[in-house]
């Protein structure tokens, strides 16, 4: 891909092809092939290179984005107005025929400085968490983590920061419902995320559905779980007090700990994109793939997420499955989520935003098509159900919703400790508990967002750099920023997002 | 009720009487009747007050609660092990007659200091609001709001404060399933409620689904919209500058208004209890009710709310509905809520916490007919569905879940002005946008939680003051508090809850 191209094909079997150029394609152009562009087509876009027929596939990726609903010309625009959504892959047909993969070269010798855990897992920071059982407490778990940023932090120099971990669960909710396992076992699997060393503490209020001892299972640490209503504690102040005393105890705790150098194995890397356009499946996705294989390369670990953008791309994770189970646990959260979205009455077509679209994503197959990208070429060694904890090495299927806060809240309870962020109409996300470096499909953003994007992956598409190029360029980046040796832009900012649970269940 | 009353009942044909004192009832207690105590009770459990056959009803309140499993003979201890829940009112053959209700003498001459706006609503505070349109701005909204406190704030003494209305939806959400209206239409109308004087900012990013615009209607003032992805503003810092200048704008206008006498008329209370006990439906539900009977018969408006904690006393409520119009909502209400928990394969015995269990509630028909006491006994006038605004004065049902943060986000935008929110358990709940007025339901809490808590309703149980006593008592002080001077528990600690949307409808 070339700066001087016009367009960009990305397969031989593609009837369409993207404008990368901040002008778009101006009436009376000439493309390749003797084809004259018919009609003005924006940045990110794509314009017909065949003619189409009516009811014809409109090709991308090599792959069938979309049905043709009108005769398109070779040189005209192909929108959203102009074609049909396919019917998804049926995912009872799908059978598992395993890709030959060739085994990919071990890439040793590459570390990042990390804080090493008794579980065998390895933090990015080094943070004091303050969890809590119930919704009711966030006021408390506020005003705490305030005082001690202000007071007690300061006292605390190796202790990175303190971060509340509230949530709107915990009360007023349907504990039994068969849903209720997914928030659960989120918040008990946050409380565990490698950047706490084992150390969150739990605020309960005392009367709540959720008891703080289903979040810390060390019951035998009395040091771990505070009660608000606890009959010790006469007024607010008081309560306050003791959370202090308990917090002081952790921070001391935490501060004794060092940074050491780590093997990149150790690195659990989530993946995610939002605010995409048509160059996030050419640029910033491509790259993360690149990335991505190269931490798998190196013994460690990488998820991608998002189920509705992966729906439609699902027939081509299942040949990537690495056994018959794995394959079988892609259509399990596959079927759950086309369940879910029925009892709502929608479907995965309600996940392409305005923005999409307005970007030049058309569909969900094609935004689909460019999303798994990010998950590079690398065996699926594994499927976590949301929240669950990440229990293999390799490249791991973490099915969350594609809302990007509430797929990073998952992704922190799957266990990362780097998060990467992938955006084309630009967001900004951030999150206090792991550090995300975002990355920028095109260099419109990134020049414009100077203080907001962490990479341009937008010089792919101006030819200044190869994916491979930009791919090593953000591995390199994680193990910096791993390492503590390189601030991302949303710490500098201190922008960062509350958590949001996935509550599939109802409220009461 | 006096003090020296071991237990209290509250029907003539109740057979169970509850505990008021906090050491409970001692083995061998002598009550009226010759009835002796067979094994110990707690405070704010029930005893037996005649001999109960399995399968016999248990009637607290002259209404059935629950059915006994087990004989049990008077004197002993009736907890939820020795009972079950009875099949709730069957919405269908509940038919309406209309109560004769005699005409509520009017209350004139009680007014309050208020904010009058445009639109006719009167505010309690006047505050600078900032929603957004989509959680993905919800870092930099926390950020203006931050700076405009510091920064701008102190030259506009006659402004309150400002709000960040963060919340989770507006993006990867499916906005076109029939449940997005609740969502939606609650950020449209928390936007207008009457403590932002009609002048609340919108931030969105530019890309997402919900449309600021569907927010805020007034399209032609271009000061009350900000985009983020806006081509006008190079990086962050630049983008939190002209958030700034229309805050700043905004302020300017704000400052104008001036508190003035405005008629008990003007308040719009909304009503909600959270970490209930046995004694909330002696205690600070009546004095609530009672409350609210004064502030209809002074033309004025209170919602109640928490369908799972109305739906088994709904026969109860339906004839006091105004007309068949009402009488309908409530049913179509309570039948929505129905179907939407058995969608998520639960129902509304999920309600009851362990707390409201250890506090002697011991079944969710107990629950609910200690909890609509709050309504008072005016008709109801109106029911709203989840999230729209108030239509009419009296006492309307705002059909909202029963989850505190959940049920004050509704009651938010159907425009209440002042909240009461009643705790027998204990709960730091605040909000930053309407004033929130503690009740203590029993004395312990008011005594323990004396910096949390604004008024003990526990002296009805100890017999220091009577339910009217105590309801001119909240009465009063909501004036007080409306009109500024006097400033409720949570404002002084600044203990403010986030805002918990209702979104019944799938993420994607």
């Amino acid at each position: 891909m070339k700066s001087d191209k016009l367009v960009i094909k990305l397969s031989e079997l593609d009837n369409v092809a993207v404008v990368p150029h901040a002008k778009g394609l101006q009436i009376g152009t000439a493309l390749e092939n003797g084809i004259t562009v018919q009609e003005y087509v924006p940045m990110g876009h794509k314009v017909a290179i065949k003619d189409i027929s009516r009811g014809e596939s409109i090709t991308r990726y090599g792959q069938k984005i979309a049905i043709a609903n009108e005769v398109i010309k070779a040189g005209q625009w192909v929108n959203e107005h102009k074609i049909s959504l396919p019917v998804p892959p049926d995912l009872d047909s799908l059978s598992y025929e395993k890709l030959p993969v060739k085994k990919a070269r071990a890439l040793n010798g590459y570390t990042f400085d990390g804080y090493k855990n008794a579980d065998g897992s390895v933090g990015t920071k080094n943070l004091l968490a303050i969890s809590n059982s119930v919704q009711c407490v966030a006021g408390l778990t506020e005003y705490v983590v305030k005082k001690i940023k202000k007071e007690l932090l300061p006292k605390y120099p190796n202790v990175d920061g303190v971060v509340g971990l509230n949530h709107s669960y915990g009360c007023g909710i349907a504990i039994d419902a068969p849903a209720a396992i997914v928030p659960i076992r989120t918040l008990k699997n946050i409380a565990l995320n490698p950047n706490f060393g084992g150390h969150a503490l739990v605020i309960g209020l005392g009367c709540e559905k959720l008891r703080p001892e289903s979040i810390v299972n060390n019951a035998s640490d009395d040091t771990s779980i505070f009660y608000m209503q606890s009959e010790a504690n006469e007024g607010f102040m008081a309560i306050v007090d003791d959370v202090m005393k308990l917090a002081e105890k952790h921070l001391g705790t935490l501060n004794k700990r060092k940074r050491e150098p780590c093997p990149a194995s150790d690195l659990v890397v989530g993946m995610q994109c939002g605010g995409s356009d048509a160059f996030s499946g050419i640029t910033a996705n491509p790259a993360a793939g690149f990335a991505a294989d190269l931490i798998v390369r190196a013994g460690g670990s990488v998820m991608f997420s998002e189920v509705t953008e992966v729906r439609d791309a699902i027939h081509l994770l299942i040949p990537r499955a690495a056994d018959i189970e794995v394959a079988e646990a892609l259509k399990r959260e596959m079927l759950w989520y086309d369940n879910y979205l029925k009892l709502g009455q929608a479907d995965r077509s309600a996940n392409t935003s305005p923005g999409n679209k307005r970007g030049g994503l058309s569909t969900i197959v094609e935004k689909a098509l460019g999303s798994i990208i990010k998950s590079g070429t690398s065996p699926i060694v594994d499927v976590l159900a949301p929240g669950e904890k990440i229990r293999k090495k390799g490249l791991n299927f973490a099915a969350t919703p594609a809302s990007d806060f509430v797929c990073g809240t998952l992704q922190l309870a799957s266990g990362m400790n780097m998060h990467v962020f992938m955006t084309g109409r630009g967001t900004p996300y951030g999150l206090a508990e792991v550090p995300v470096i975002k990355v920028s499909s095109n260099t419109v953003l990134s020049k414009r967002w100077h203080d907001l994007i962490d990479l341009d992956a937008g010089q792919i598409a101006t030819g200044e750099k190869t994916i491979e190029e930009m791919g090593w360029e953000l591995f390199k980046m994680i193990l910096a920023v791993a390492s503590g040796k390189m601030k991302v832009a949303a710490d500098k900012l201190e922008l960062h997002n509350d958590l949001v649970l996935f509550n599939p269940g109802p409220l009461t």
